[in-house]
């Protein structure tokens, strides 16, 4: 059994055998459990996008997915999160998908519960998933991480991908750098890559990576109108044209079409951002079947290129 | 790979085709797909009637269903019905149902969407699959539509079958009248056919079809209150009694019991209210398989009088 | 085809019956449907364990779940729990599970709907399937009910379960005493046992079991504060150690830690909290089977000790 909570604690190894796991799955590979398997997705915060993504993981490795609305949860009449996870443990679950406003909620869940949990976004902190299908986007396109220059652009400050993509990357042997608007940059990320300006980072990079703006979570400022964001900071056609050879596009969507991106870019001939999400689900396929493996008796077998299951 | 957008777009063959089919899947027919199949059903409106029929149908064809919550989606942060549409194509999907309230929300999809669409009630135009069970509930019960009398009634105004079902049947080659409130008909409804005061088209059709009453979209007038809409236009008892022998009631559901019909005859023995529901799971597989027709590898086929498929 | 509405239907030996059928499924006992089944959980009033604990038992038994959301639904338009049922019986579905806010909800489908269903809970009335996880959980503990003493202890007045479970008990050959709040004590219950003491109650009986204080329902008055409650009426650290050996706890969930019952014993040795919800699983599993016995054609069969359907 093992968790996924964040990309931090996943050394290199554990990084490259997933991404290699995910790789199976895109080329047709196949998977099933010994026996009926159950899993929750437990989304507190809403993201459709994520949560559709890990159903069809879910689903393509023939799991059984028992619904769970947190609207109408126990949650609700003040439960913990520790007692609705110890719930699902009782009733038979065997894995639990988890997004919740917390950062770290999982803290309180560890060593106290018995199945894997998958972290699926907590609060301004990790979302793992997110992070191994960017760097399994990359690894697709390029072959491997050294030697890569990979830009970090836009909202750093709100990110839940931004720090953890770097890590990994810089990790993985990419070299990063960060862009977008100044004040959003914290010394912190120093650790992981230096501040470019974003023509700059634009025309050099193998991977122009464009973060979400969260109009909500900012303030009036310089920044405030979409249309000078897209001017100053945005992938606009000219910067497009500028671009490095062979470097490819990436977002984590939904994109503001015209604000990180010009509308016309997001489907272009280095856009990767479409491809981004069907790469989602081999990567989730890849940390689901590692969370299973060898739980209560579901040895896991990967049978490539068979598109489906004997038997489910 | 077919839509299924509006019945407008269906020739005779065609609809013809899909009846044939639904009373294949009526029969005990079977189907299966020769690959796991992925299908969406995003309904933008609330309607628990249509989207349990389609989840129904589509469990009865062995696809497995992605759940989407568009009370979660990014569709509220902004995202538009393209993006939604294509990342649900990019994780997997192999068909989308979709309801929403724009008029013609398909436009936009169509031709920029690789997966078949099926159009589960768009706006106050078009809602195919009602039509399409209400035309297989008349063939199951008269052979064909040569000679019948289809007499639609009531709110012509709001009514998202209305039209659809008078072209249909016309095209079918049934004779159509409208009753009903005189200021809810519309002149352009007279190329389908005329106006009958609600006795006269009550005694001399072969179908008597009642349109719901839209409660919420009429202000006050001489039709605002639900026991003068009975007396004046409902079915009532009387009304009842002297409809042509082996006539038959029809309803799309929920009905307004004592409003469009006297309680006691929702389910008298003329009335085919909830055989329409039965119905509409056989109309609604015979546009799924359609729609998975040659798709993605899935050729379809059916299996008569095997109830059960051999393995899904 | 067997609803399940209440327990003081149920005679002594059609208890036994299900209770053994649950014993059957604890020990990995399996059962499939001979043909594609589908069932629906209406709960009109949320209630995630109740309804995690129901699709479990439908998902282990092979059973297709239909969704159905009650809060979009056309009940909200004004239809009736019978069209609403109904429809769901014309669609197809062999069973429905229902969860309503009316006392005896049941009363207007009876005899009308020809499909089981499966009450669970109706208003204040009843919930079958916790009184039967409860009388689950004991048996299994103590092998049957005789010479046993039942404590049930706090919120007599609001608990669907406390009369079912009494009622129960009191039949199948234990001895019942109710403790608590005595001014939430009605002369009704002594046709089951009699009041007793807090303290009194805890030392001498087999079984404690604690009923969630359901906070929202109270006025202020003597009981207001959960601090108080505890001291007064809860299961304190003082009077776990002061239980008779052997003894166990029971709480039907979710629990108000600190209130009912001490945070720190919610998990201790003689808890049977969490191998409740265990137990609901099998027990609803054996009411499910019950009501499609012999229903369209599927006849049950069970395989004990075989974990996984042979096919399904």
């Amino acid at each position: 059994m093992k968790h996924l909570l964040t990309t931090a604690e996943l050394s290199v190894e554990e990084m490259n055998d997933i991404l290699e796991e995910a790789q199976k799955f895109a080329e047709g590979g196949s998977w099933q459990p010994k026996k009926q398997t159950f899993v929750a997705n437990l989304f507190f915060e809403s993201s459709t996008r994520t949560k559709s993504s890990f159903y069809m993981a879910e689903r393509k490795l023939g799991l059984d997915v028992i619904p769970f609305e947190t609207s109408t949860s126990s949650v609700q009449k003040g439960e913990t999160l520790y007692d609705t996870v110890r719930t699902l443990e009782s009733i038979g679950l065997d894995a639990v998908v988890i997004r919740h406003q917390d950062d770290q909620y999982f803290d309180e869940l560890v060593g106290k519960i018995n199945i894997p949990i998958l972290n699926a976004g907590d609060g301004c902190g990790n979302h793992p998933t997110q992070s191994l299908l960017d760097l399994f986007t990359i690894k697709s396109e390029f072959g491997g991480f050294s030697g890569l220059k990979v830009a970090i652009i836009g909202d750093l400050r709100h990110s839940r991908v931004a720090r953890s993509n770097a890590d990994a990357l810089k990790r993985l042997g990419a070299e990063v750098v960060f862009s977008g608007p100044e004040e959003w940059f914290d010394e912190d990320l120093l650790k992981y890559g230096l501040y470019e300006e974003v023509d700059e980072a634009m025309q050099t990079a193998d991977v122009v990576m464009l973060l979400r703006i969260q109009h909500e979570r900012h303030g009036v400022g310089a920044t405030n109108s979409p249309e000078q964001y897209h001017r100053e900071y945005g992938l606009t056609i000219e910067r497009e044209r500028r671009m490095k050879r062979g470097s490819i596009i990436m977002h984590p969507a939904p994109v503001n079409r015209g604000v990180e991106i010009a509308d016309c870019l997001v489907e272009c001939e280095r856009s990767r951002i479409f491809k981004q999400m069907e790469n989602g689900v081999y990567a989730r396929m890849a940390v689901l079947t590692r969370a299973l493996e060898n739980i209560r008796g579901g040895n896991k077998y990967v049978i490539a290129n068979q598109k489906w299951p004997v038997a489910y």
